[in-house]
């Protein structure tokens, strides 16, 4: 049985808006979180769609500072936390418990290459003494394909045993389903989520969680639907909906590709701006990708 | 002809000693660095060998300017001043140039894979920018083993075409001679530094600036000498009994192999210590290691 005070359900990794000097701009974020938690979607801030490295940790504390001015319920928020750094971790995850979100996404120190599990349980328990809080909660980020740094099995077991109130679940968007499903049945009390929508039938099937997945900032609504309704006839067909839309959006590079929908369907040109390392999607790609929306009739319930 | 102003020479990416609570130990940090310079060797402190990224920003400046303040010779200091966000390598490089350091060694950001040399290029441009200092000297850190992000010859070329008084050198740690060769060749301004000194023979012959290694962490004056009769009859013979030294470290992970060495033969027991996610050497294979090096007559001289 799952632990019921866990979080679950579908999560959104909520893309950052930037001004033309490209800090964050806190209002139009606060809004599409509003907008977010309208379709029933938590909000996995700072993830890597939200391009969280690309942010200082002060940025990260501030936005969480003003979304929870806001009225931003805290209790559906699940920030990314991870760093490099063990200071910077358990900064930014400190700051998270105190403003009491539900829990926090963190990824494994990403630097350096073919670490041990021995020195990524170091990592984590380091975070956890440092934090000190008993209401933390921690969803190990399983991301090899951007992080390199995969979260293995015997890692998992050996944090699990050793903080079975504080690390109690993980996304895993590794894109290896047969690991997502070993997760899931050797480690019955974890909340695990699929790291993208189209495994979450199959997720939900095999007693997961639900997902974080990107395209949930903008197709929300649809993917919290198959996570009420899994067990319902349709169930199949609504699954097949939802990876039809994702596949037209992974044509295209996933982060700019969401900020144009965004920025489409909110009327906010500064949507579409993205921080360097990344570059926005070409006029035409725009273009492209929002004739193929609306050849779907696809829209963002709400907003446009 | 290369320019005169830039730095050039050997280089150690000095390792940071830690305490028991894991915080930099800048006393044993300022003893090294003063014993690397009195070898002639130049500072590169946070490196990928100084456990750089594993450290916040906040302790990074903290160290440089405890460094500056026990006297260390700014200008023969190329602090590592990369990272993922960009307010985070902005504010780094301004405090490093604000002291007056020689230059500066900087990654790309890394947690993206697979990005644009136009997304780099942006990336470069705006820490130049927000650094807005004519006195910034940057070298590029080419490192893709760890990184997983490239520099190409494009992005450098570009740079160089958009900043040529700022934008003047680069370490290649890519282990590819022939990567670096062309650098050399097709930059005659650009100050090369291989990435290690098995490479510093042919990179002094090939027309480049010199090294920056591991290994000079413990072994600098003899690279030094190499750098400067790199002209001389035995220059060959030099490099040989430096690439076989280096070869006995290779045997081990790099930074606690290092640590382990600076331990004994400074006495100092806490430069043991790395942060996670690194692990210390086994007791065994410390005692391996420093026989190895005893067979060599090995020492660190002025030391022990």
């Amino acid at each position: 049985m799952r632990n019921q005070k866990n979080m679950s359900g579908v999560f959104s990794p909520v893309v950052t808006p930037f001004n033309a000097d490209l800090a964050p701009d806190s209002e139009s974020l606060v809004r599409h979180c509003l907008w977010l938690l309208s379709q029933d979607c938590g909000l996995a801030v700072f993830g890597t769609n939200s391009e969280a490295n690309s942010l200082s940790v002060e940025e990260k504390i501030d936005l969480l500072d003003v979304l929870i001015g806001h009225g931003v319920d805290a209790g559906r928020m699940m920030p990314g936390t991870g760093a490099c750094a063990i200071p910077d971790s358990a900064r930014l995850t400190a700051h998270a418990v105190k403003l009491g979100c539900g829990g926090v996404l963190m990824l494994p120190p990403f630097y350096y290459k073919g670490v041990s599990d021995e020195g990524l349980f170091r990592f984590y328990a380091e975070v956890i003494e440092r934090v000190g809080e008993a209401r933390l909660r921690i969803y190990l980020y399983h991301i090899p394909p951007v992080s390199q740094v995969p979260i293995t099995l015997k890692l998992i077991e050996r944090l699990l045993k050793e903080y079975p109130d504080t690390v109690v679940g993980l996304k895993d968007s590794g894109g290896d389903w047969d690991n997502t499903k070993s997760i899931i049945e050797n480690f019955p009390k974890f909340s695990v989520f699929a790291g993208t929508e189209t495994l979450l039938l199959k997720t939900m099937k095999a007693g997961g969680a639900g997902c974080i997945s990107a395209t949930a900032n903008i197709n929300a609504g649809a993917i919290c639907d198959l996570y009420v309704n899994w067990r319902a006839p349709d169930a199949q067909g609504r699954q097949s909906a939802l990876t039809e839309l994702r596949s037209v959006l992974e044509r295209y590079p996933m982060i700019p590709a969401l900020k144009t929908v965004v920025a489409y369907f909110t009327s906010n040109e500064i949507w579409k701006r993205v921080r360097p390392p990344l570059v926005e999607i070409t006029a035409r790609q725009q273009e492209n990708l929002l004739a193929e929306l609306k050849a779907r009739d696809f829209s963002m319930p709400g907003l446009g």
